[in-house]
């Protein structure tokens, strides 16, 4: 895939160099994590298919799965309405997104009684990320 | 919803007083749109069970559907493993999140002919926002 006119591409000016991006199980529908992406990010993903973020923290490209093997494999590519938020629907490779072993990274509940854990881990990450 | 401890809530010091906040269709999964929340925003959607956002454009609160009458009744509320980010499961009335009409703000599709728009308009924004 590639977009053909500036119109077509996020609009990295509106963030700082930075643009959320939501990744999306393609077939339950299910959130799995935020992350952002820069301009380079952004290419590489299109490029590949495969989901490459820009970590603030480290403040360099991470190639989501590179150390665990958790690669998202994307299947479609979408902005909204002010092409400064991007949408990624994809297959996630090892069924889980977030690096505690959860599926979705948005395994937190606010509740009455304050944060409840819901879902299941679906690897320990002791032994996926050696340290 | 009151939660009960500082480390039950979204950490609001990582993004400048400001966190992304996406908000999801609680029965179809469908992605619908994503805005920012201040502490008082957030406060205020777990207090009154509607979403209610940041405009950084207008720099005030965005009471979602204040003037189109499409609110978001908030069906559960999600922090994610970084507590940076919230997901909002939501009932959203008038069956439309975008100002654009669209149901999702991300109806823009990322193809090699350019964006693409699929899905479908719920309204028509000319009669929706009076002038």
């Amino acid at each position: 895939m590639t977009p053909s006119a500036p119109s077509d591409n996020p609009d990295f000016s509106k963030g700082d160099g930075l643009l959320p991006a939501i990744a999306q199980d393609a077939v339950t529908g299910e959130v799995l994590m935020m992350a952002y992406m820069n301009p380079e990010s952004y290419a590489e993903t299109v490029r590949t298919g495969r989901a490459v973020y820009f970590s603030r923290s480290r403040n360099k490209l991470w190639r989501k799965g590179e150390e665990s093997g958790n690669v998202q494999e994307v299947q479609s590519i979408w902005l909204d309405c002010d092409r400064d938020t991007i949408l990624l629907k994809v297959h996630q490779i090892g069924d889980a997104a977030c690096h505690t072993g959860y599926r979705s990274c948005f395994y937190s509940r606010v509740t009455s009684d304050g944060l409840v854990e819901e879902g299941t881990k679906v690897f320990d990450p002791d032994k996926v990320y050696k340290k």
